[in-house]
């Protein structure tokens, strides 16, 4: 998807809302064990109550891996239910080198399809540049991520000054285009995001950490939007896991309205 | 595998080799393809010629990840056929908000039952820890790559002069002891190694690089063994792939026996 089909979804629905298919086995509600794929089924119902009111959905393989083969299967299959007009983010945080990243990227956008990936800056250029290139795909670099740990290295002074994810979005700034690169940017640090504008004015920034992280959407978007707002922001748990009975997907969809009802506003 | 468990091994068969199974849908012999799991039956037959000359396989999970859930299966068939005294090492390069490492931890450590995953640091605390506290379980930080891109970030210097690289082994090194934890060091930075033994002289390293990236391995086990020896060396494509008939299982057993045979004059 385009830049411009991307802010042209985002205007139509008044929503820069990108849900998290965070499907854990362990929480998704008990009746859907019965299904013969209940992770398919938990998210087949989550996207039918939510697609109007989102513009992206986000699985984080993780949950997919978790389950293996099954998992990868429930994963296809989500992907192929999920309708077009929505941007599909496979956050995968991957990276490796050159041969191996470039193997990925044919996974992720020939075989599954997907429209963006998110990937680990930490092995550099090699690792980074063979997702770069695809028309109308994405790569996705963490800069500053939403947990903890992100004080940890991302957050460290380097020599001159700059803080290391400053060094990670000025370097790979320059391999790719703001048409094909965007930046994990957690909403736990909203002090940053002005910092984060003036670095990349134009780059839309996915956002994550609203909600169960304790981000606030109206902080980030207040400091965070540039002149086509530019920014994609993620609910997961809140959303999913708004209800655990046979409801799930009505409780589901008041959690998404609430959000989106916000953001209209904000637009 | 516990530390002891795992010298005791290179001892017995003079030999502190890894053989990475990347194994390559493209690369594999044409004659292959006729099986109706290919990946595996090259596996298998890699197996079967290089189990007495390797104390670890190293599967990296984008060669399987690459053919979605049917290359999933055979990971699991992989897996399942390496033998019991072997170090089986998840080449994952994961690493997500904790809540999410914590759920990859019980994935690659039980239900695939690996001993050891790669780690990508760049997430912090929180995204390692949970990998930690399994008994006889192994976090392998990536520390300084074997790829060209490994310039671009952890070798810049941070404030106080050291690298990041550096930083990230001695923070690390707070969260695990060197019976769980061990770091990624390429063969392709041998001058490197003195130094990263100042840092970590008692942990494991695992040596990528060496073959067809580059890297030497004479240089690379005089600068970085310790006492205990200390060091896993991988190699991959010059193994796999070095016949590509229906006796390329004997060319990797001869490619396996070269380096077997120069470890066993080093130890």
């Amino acid at each position: 998807m385009t830049r411009a089909a991307l802010f042209e979804q985002i205007q139509k629905k008044q929503s820069y809302l990108c849900v998290g298919l965070d499907t854990d086995i362990r929480r998704i509600p008990r009746f859907l064990i019965q299904y013969e794929d209940p992770l398919f089924e938990f998210n087949k119902q989550i996207i039918d109550a939510t697609r109007d009111l989102c513009v992206a959905y986000k699985p984080n393989l993780a949950f997919y891996e978790a389950l293996g083969a099954r998992g990868w299967r429930s994963l296809e299959r989500t992907l192929e239910y999920i309708p077009e007009e929505h941007f599909v983010i496979a956050d995968a945080k991957r990276g490796d080198i050159g041969n191996t990243s470039d193997l990925y990227a044919r996974a992720f956008f020939e075989h599954l399809n997907v429209d963006a990936l998110t990937v680990a800056p930490y092995m550099g250029a090699d690792s980074v540049k063979p997702f770069l290139g695809f028309p109308g795909k994405w790569v996705i670099v963490l800069a500053l991520t939403s947990n903890q740990g992100s004080v940890d290295f991302q957050m460290t002074p380097q020599e001159g000054g700059r803080l290391l994810y400053e060094k990670v979005m000025r370097k790979t700034m320059e391999w790719g285009s703001p048409d094909e690169l965007m930046f994990v940017v957690g909403a736990t640090h909203p002090e940053k995001f002005a910092e984060i504008r003036r670095i990349a004015p134009e780059h839309f920034l996915l956002v994550p950490g609203v909600g169960a992280q304790g981000g606030d959407l109206e902080g980030v978007s207040r400091h965070g939007r540039n002149e086509q707002l530019g920014l994609l922001v993620n609910s997961s748990r809140g959303i999913l896991y708004a209800g655990d009975s046979e409801g799930f997907a009505d409780e589901a969809r008041l959690a998404a309205m609430a959000i989106q009802k916000q953001m209209r506003e904000i637009l």
